[in-house]
């Protein structure tokens, strides 16, 4: 039977505020990008998210960010490299802290936003994020951009890494995210994207911008979580895949469930 | 020989701020609290603490307080169960990850300033640093004034206790610290300071402000170091203690030097 | 005409958290307590609500509370005098500038949260935000809690007072709040509510717990806005208040509008 | 007689953390880049410094800068228009309600580190810093890097500006900064610093790193006082400065002495 791992962003309240809806997509995902309380996420609030997420099976990713709460993560900075390194293993070391008072573990670790983003094609910043990743847990599971030179670098550094598709995202013929400035960068039928999703999963290509089709070398497929409507594209790439014969399942062998 | 534990608060700059003298005190103590971030602490300025703690053999203790940065963790709060056992397993959890890339671990914990304080005689916040702890690593110690409730509440819930004293503070006629308002409540003789521990030591007092013997049971020694006469102090403190006969170790039986 | 006026907690998102309607509640209140930072409000969104509020001719009070985001403000705290002057001063001079770029102004003060029920009893740190708020702008209308200590203490202090009523909240005989720990403490029914407001208006008493009447001497009325519900009951109450003759006007007699 | 404008640092404290010796700076400066809480100072901190300045005679700048505590604001980020307009406005607003708090008032904006060499040269950061300095009050002057664009792009959107020369730096043949990563970028004889501001109020010219003369126009020198050394450097230039008859006095014309 085929499987795919599906993941999403989760744990994103902070204090008060409340973002998303972790109950909700705990049902649809089988890994969760939990924040680590740089970019959001408080530590009550994570630790509820992780219990939520132990209950379902899911398994668990430190999503890392820039120490940057106002600007949820998604504003570019540029820490030095012991900033850097430190920051890293300080989320990390702190979800994984939360993970075992929930009864669970970290397995992977998915950079959010303007980090994610930067160490996709930024040597430096990359190496800093793959040492600290190494330097706290060689074996956890670096999660990247699919078709970006970070997964190479990673993988010569010594970690195992798993690409990642965005499922509501359109992509350039060569495979690479269309920019969210260009029209038609982001899909909203649902149906579409399933339909879309299925095929990078059975054949790994997707249609591109242009009408070719892409080759996407991806292991897990991103979901967002952040609006009603979000959550409901999501509960329909799952219901297709289902429908499909093709089951929701983590990349780490034995799972959690 | 004789021998006993010498304790002092490190890792407390933040970003450009400096404090302290770490690398001198940790050829004092045999002790670190080390900060953890919520009262200071920025994770490279701690991560080199801890480097620095791993190379000369220092136990490392997590040095948890309240999400205070500008009170620095001095002011009395009232955060709930769910928040304060949430931010004390986030940061013990963030100084094991950092401890683990410099190469050492977290054997115990000392909460800090106005946290320290209250669980020492507030039974609902001292159980939710106790769930805490327990949550995440039950073979930690917890660190805890000489004389005060909290001592008997962990032990009962499973934790192993080390109690404290204070070098530099007065005593009252029953074994408690006197308040720092009343005058003679903070000593400043290096000599006077050392004798006093030395009979702390050996025989398990120290002399009150009233001139009897008050009987401190502690098991640890706390010295500052946030100054050049803190750290000179430290430094008498362990020549006297040398020349008594009287070595300077670590509770946690396998130390790490 | 009888006129009366309403208030409301607006400004309270953060970043990327929403909070509130605040354009909903802008066409029901007349006075606006807009977050300053420090428990909520990031300076971008503070100032679009800001503008809005100039737009619709709303009155503007500086909602200062204590530093502390991830308990937004709720969390009691002893800031030293010169934390909490500084920390009061530095919110409504952020909130003047905002103000004055939004083409408005400052009227009146409404600490938040724990600020604001320490305040209205502990006279050390009303003292303080009284000191704060005369050192920055004694033209500034203090809002306090009616039958509260705090109004006789700001008032021989030189600042002029606005006592306020909770629409949702029981009073006890002698016209205090019913503590929400307490059964009964809530209110729910929009008409009971609006009915008890309208008492309050045109009586000075509302209905207490027990069943008496209650005098409140109050010259606003605080309302709700965090959620569909409570921006239902605050519609109710001014529609009522327009049935039955009473306006919705600031107690700042040149007003905006 | 010749006066000329010496400005620094000031106000860069954190709650227990210590930077800089403001006492002794404002001895020797004319004006005082004061902190406004986002990248450094507290807001009781930042009211001592502003009460110390108002006692000495000291013009008040408002040293904003990126939402960055823990990078001291050094480190590039790339805010939204509506973010940086936002935050500009409100650290500005904050340092005149504690001016006004100390009896004296803002009469500049000088941005800080990342946010100074930036809009140095980014059109688009520049516009929102000179919308936001409009926008609460268009008579504050804008301190900017001699010979950068930034300066006349301010000066068509209406504000003055005045241009600063760096005291410890090198110069390149066309009068910009050497880079600190080159070296010889800084220099640190107090004597030959002197000489060369001297020159450079005198004759408007620095001599280069390259040996010849550059033409740098500035109005106001900085200097730095957060070491021993930088403050005897700052106080070597203002003697020197005195003894060749030139006073230091604020570009503000009516001044605060």
């Amino acid at each position: 039977m085929l499987t795919f791992d599906l993941n999403s962003d989760l744990g994103e309240s902070f204090g008060p505020w409340a973002m998303g809806d972790d109950v909700a997509m705990l049902d649809i995902v089988s890994s969760a990008n939990v924040a680590c309380g740089f970019h959001a996420g408080d530590p009550a609030g994570i630790l509820r998210t992780l219990q939520q997420a132990k209950a379902k099976g899911v398994v668990i990713g430190a999503h890392v960010g820039y120490r940057d709460l106002a600007g949820f993560g998604r504003r570019n900075m540029d820490p030095t490299s012991e900033e850097l390194v430190g920051d890293v293993i300080y989320q990390i070391g702190a979800l994984k802290g939360l993970s075992t008072a929930a009864g669970t573990r970290v397995d992977y670790v998915k950079p959010h936003g303007a980090l994610y983003n930067t160490i996709a094609f930024d040597e430096r910043q990359a190496a800093d994020v793959i040492k600290a990743i190494l330097s706290v847990d060689p074996e956890l599971v670096l999660m990247a951009l699919a078709g970006s030179p970070l997964i190479e670098q990673a993988r010569v550094a010594g970690l195992r890494v798993v690409a990642e598709a965005f499922a509501d995202r359109a992509y350039t013929a060569d495979g690479k995210l269309v920019s969210r400035r260009e029209k038609g960068a982001v899909l909203h039928d649902p149906d579409v994207v399933a339909q879309r999703m299925l095929r990078l999963v059975r054949e790994g290509v997707v249609q591109s911008i242009t009408g070719t089709d892409a080759r996407v070398e991806a292991q897990s497929i991103c979901v967002h979580g952040d609006s009603p409507d979000a959550v409901s594209m999501a509960a329909r790439l799952r219901a297709v895949f289902a429908e499909e014969g093709v089951s929701i399942r983590s990349f780490v062998a034995e799972g959690h469930a």
